[in-house]
């Protein structure tokens, strides 16, 4: 495979000796290039393939990296990775040690600003350029690339809201494709559809929030994106440009299945038919496991409702929204939204079960402190990709949630640490709460390949005690449960190691961690999140309380971000894998003996 | 004084008799009743006389509390609580065991969400009409009131765009009087400002959003109200209605100072001149100590901006918008984008101070990790009405954040117990910080009477001994040190007592820890945050990982919503008052002896 254009474009400085009218054929070879890799390594592919025209026009006119650029969400970025020095090591996207998945500060110049997360890039931006602005710069052009998915969240309203009133160089790049993840919904979608359709009225929207609009413009024509981005350079104040593409484009399955090849794994990459994995029957993924067992549940319960903020696929209820489509809903990027709404319903006697990765309920801190736990509204929160998420890295790690959300009154604060606890606390929740509850699991797959039991209710605030034993006492809570099973069985079942499923980080089974302290001379705490104010922590407060003095050990997230790498790299990184707990209890044995 | 038509109104029902020729006359009565409460016993003024006309004729038209209706951040609310049975127990607003100053689900049944935070009531009432349709009930009505710098806020946005693509039986009713608490600001603004001078162009920026667009009405014509909304009643479907209000509609003073009039304290209720309050000097607020210091620092360093999410008066930001206009920026209520505009800032080298209470910064909780900490910013975020607030009660407490800080990484957390240390450490962290720091202090005064030091740097990480002692060490965390100080004074400086200014949450001082351990039996904490994994929840974990088993009791707000009351009444009810720890102490003394 061979790249005549490509090959010799190792920053913007070479790409901008590329003859305008070969612009074409090398975003034909950026394309093929991004497949090559992303077929063999895996990663976010279709984002990307939608903007390869838009990346090479912006570092064909803009002097990046003096001028600033942001990715908003960043999954589109890989392009502006392989143009700006990074083309040689694009092969280790998303691996231990190698780039990141998305834009990131310390990586290279050429990435402004970190992202991950969605809806940022307008606020950062408009903060570059009130910078500039302050220093007597009016030469800067700043630019912020934005899905139509993004640009409806919250905050980057309120970074419009703002970026109108002033009189800075940004220029927003809308990059309309009508889908984020899953497809785009909401008002602002239709109204965009409208817009698109030209029948749209006079007044623009982003015109009523004073913004210079120009556009709808094709995204993959090359020569009306430089154009219009040259026009817009010349003009001083905020601007922004609408640009339609296609996600996916360039490979037919990826533009026809959008969702899939958002991020499709493995795939041929002449005929991008995905390569199917091992078909060894696997246990199911905790996703899943929630999507199937809502469904079952909700057929039962009609007063149960499903909300989640653009991640249908992503936390599968989707299954839901399939069967019993008018009570599951897909509200968008909005996860404040989501927390109150759901707070709405609860208050009028529903059962709501908001489905939101843990990263991201981090964006919906103060709603569910002040509209669902101060009311105590029994809201069921089902938070996905909870501990560490691997490829993803530090923006996504689900790893605070333990801490953030034990210290609010009211809410209850569970961790399954199999399919069949996690169906039976969804079970018990919407039998019986009379308050919040946030269910937290882990990115990726159970343990169990029977696990549709009958379902069985569970006591609140009480534990498991899975292995008795004598002089040491492993309290884990969640997944990570399953690695301590493990080291048990390295152990032969080592009769003076006990092992409790402590199932509630909050309320703490306190009878049953008085047994332990009574019993146990060493504790030790294992969770997959953060270990400052965690889950040990939580057992210390406790035993303290008691006046107890026992040795405890806490096995947490430390007080750093995690890189990214594969779920077992992250987790050596943390020092919470297996042989690092492995270890301290083999050592500690020793010393019993 | 008497109130003819109001004396006879104990609930919607009794105003549904009053003749409508009359409700003008039953307008005036609910005003003066209002100012005869409020001017003596102090509370939110202006934004209840600003809606007296729209909530008589609410509660007029519609058939609460079976047709919802939710009030926006709940400044606004006092008449409805007077027309719904809350009239002869209205003088006890605010105060312990009295009437909440916002609108409380368990306060009454009239009162269908609890509101205090903004920008709230558009998801929770879409949650009540999504809820309502799943019911097949197509009559209940549902209405949102929600003011011009509320509606400008990222989550009602993201409310409104759901709103825009469902058919419940939802009326927003945009109460624009172009101020929060202080005047609103931002590129909606501006565009309502052209609507209601006729000037905006064909498409309402609403209708866009897919809503049924109506008004501006002048909301204080009852006429034209009651008209308008019985003609909205029978419309299906989403609407929004733009009603034009006067903020401290009623009285002079208050129509012509909104900002003051807001919450001005006790007035004589004929002239509404404000009553002086005892003008014996005073140490001044922490609020003006920090708008004072960033005024002081920001004509020596040229890097500093300041910024604030609405709250120029609030945190004294203002004294900045006044002296160095350019350089301080109200964001308008957008906790979410500030947070990211000064980490856009800050990565071009500028040193923001972004100045958020303590209770709103919850908003922001995922900016704070995902934009600030992760790049490791440096970002100086000052934190107002940290602690308990008092009179506002749990809406607005800020009591969370050792806790949810704590566990980020990168982040530096400071207390500062005094005007000095206050100013000392904005002092160094604007010369030489090298990453985030957040600086939590309390509403109200501080405890000296020359404040204005010379300029002192502090080490990062080191606390303060204060009183050597050697058998119980206090160590205290912010201005709550003062009570320890004064217990120190009740036990005639008892030489057994040691008491240290910890300072720093977050790095501990850990050598003063183990010198602390090494010396003293007794540990004690003190801190105005929760208990559950804050400050105390810190010294526990490092002294449990240095295997210290001295005795260590935690002084912090207990898992539970601390109701409203004076900031004393707070506090005991929280069991964190001079009485709680001063007893402990005496009795823990009295084991020593």
């Amino acid at each position: 495979m061979d790249y005549p254009l490509l090959r010799n474009i190792n920053s913007p400085k070479d790409l901008k000796k590329v003859p305008e009218n070969n612009l074409s054929s090398l975003a034909r070879e950026l394309r093929r290039f991004i497949i090559d890799i992303i077929s063999a390594k895996e990663g976010h592919l279709g984002a990307s393939l939608g903007v390869v025209e838009l990346t090479i026009a912006l570092h064909y006119v803009f002097d990046t990296p003096n001028d600033k650029l942001i990715w908003d969400v960043g999954h589109q970025a890989y392009g502006h990775k392989i143009l700006t020095g990074r083309k040689e090591i694009f092969d280790t996207n998303r691996q231990l040690g190698g780039l990141s998945g998305f834009p990131k500060r310390s990586e290279s110049p050429y990435d402004n600003f970190g992202t991950g997360h969605s809806s940022t890039a307008i606020s950062a931006i408009l903060g570059m350029a009130l910078a500039s602005k302050l220093q007597g710069d009016n030469t800067t052009q700043h630019i912020a690339v934005v899905g139509d998915a993004s640009i409806a969240s919250g905050m980057a309203f309120e970074g419009l809201n703002h970026l109108g009133v002033t009189n800075t160089n940004v220029l927003i790049i809308l990059n309309d494709n009508a889908i984020g993840i899953d497809p785009s919904v909401g008002a602002l979608k239709k109204y965009l559809t409208n817009v698109k359709a030209g029948t749209a009225k006079d007044e623009n929207i982003f015109e009523c929030l004073n913004l210079n609009y120009s556009g709808p413009i094709d995204g993959h024509d090359l020569k009306a994106l430089i154009f219009e981005l040259k026009r817009l350079q010349s003009l001083s104040g905020p601007k922004l440009l609408h640009v339609i593409t296609t996600k996916g484009k360039g490979l037919k399955k990826a533009e026809e299945n959008q969702v899939v090849y958002h991020a499709p794994g493995k795939f041929d990459k002449h005929t991008g038919e995905r390569i199917k994995k091992d078909s060894t029957a696997q246990p199911p993924k905790y996703q899943d496991v929630f999507g199937h067992t809502i469904v079952e549940l909700a057929k039962k319960n009609e007063k149960i409702v499903g909300i989640t903020p653009a991640m249908p696929t992503g936390s599968s209820l989707k299954f839901m929204m399939d069967e019993i489509p008018e009570r599951a809903f897909d509200v968008g990027i909005a996860e404040q939204h989501a927390v109150t709404l759901a707070a709405g319903m609860a208050s009028e006697g529903y059962v709501p079960f908001c489905n939101i990765y843990s990263t991201f309920l981090q964006r919906a801190y103060d709603q569910v402190i002040h509209d669902v736990a101060l009311q105590n509204l029994p809201v069921i929160f089902c938070l996905d990709r909870a501990g560490l998420v691997g490829q993803d890295g530090p923006t996504h790690h689900g790893v605070f949630d333990l801490a953030y959300l034990r210290c609010i009154p009211n809410l209850t604060v569970f961790a399954p640490m199999n399919e069949m606890e996690l169906r039976n606390i969804m079970f018990t929740a919407q039998k019986e709460l009379k308050g919040p509850i946030a269910i937290r699991y882990p990115r990726g797959r159970g343990v169990n390949m029977n696990w549709e039991n009958e379902f069985e209710s569970i006591e609140m605030g009480t534990a498991r005690c899975l292995k008795k034993g004598s002089d040491i006492a492993i309290l884990s809570l969640g997944h990570i449960g399953n690695t301590v099973t493990k080291i048990l069985e390295g152990l032969d079942q080592d009769k003076r190691v006990g092992h409790y499923d402590m199932r509630f980080a909050k309320p703490l089974d306190q009878t049953m961690v008085i047994r332990i302290f009574e019993t146990y001379d060493h504790i030790v705490t294992v969770e997959d999140g953060c270990a400052q104010g965690g889950f040990g922590s939580a057992i210390l407060e406790f035993a303290n309380a008691q006046n107890y003095r026992n040795q405890v050990k806490i096995f947490g997230i430390p007080d750093k971000f995690v890189e990214h790498g594969t779920m077992g790299e992250t987790h050596t990184l943390a020092g919470i894998d297996f042989d690092a707990i492995f270890s301290y209890i083999k050592s500690t044995l020793n010393q019993c003996d």
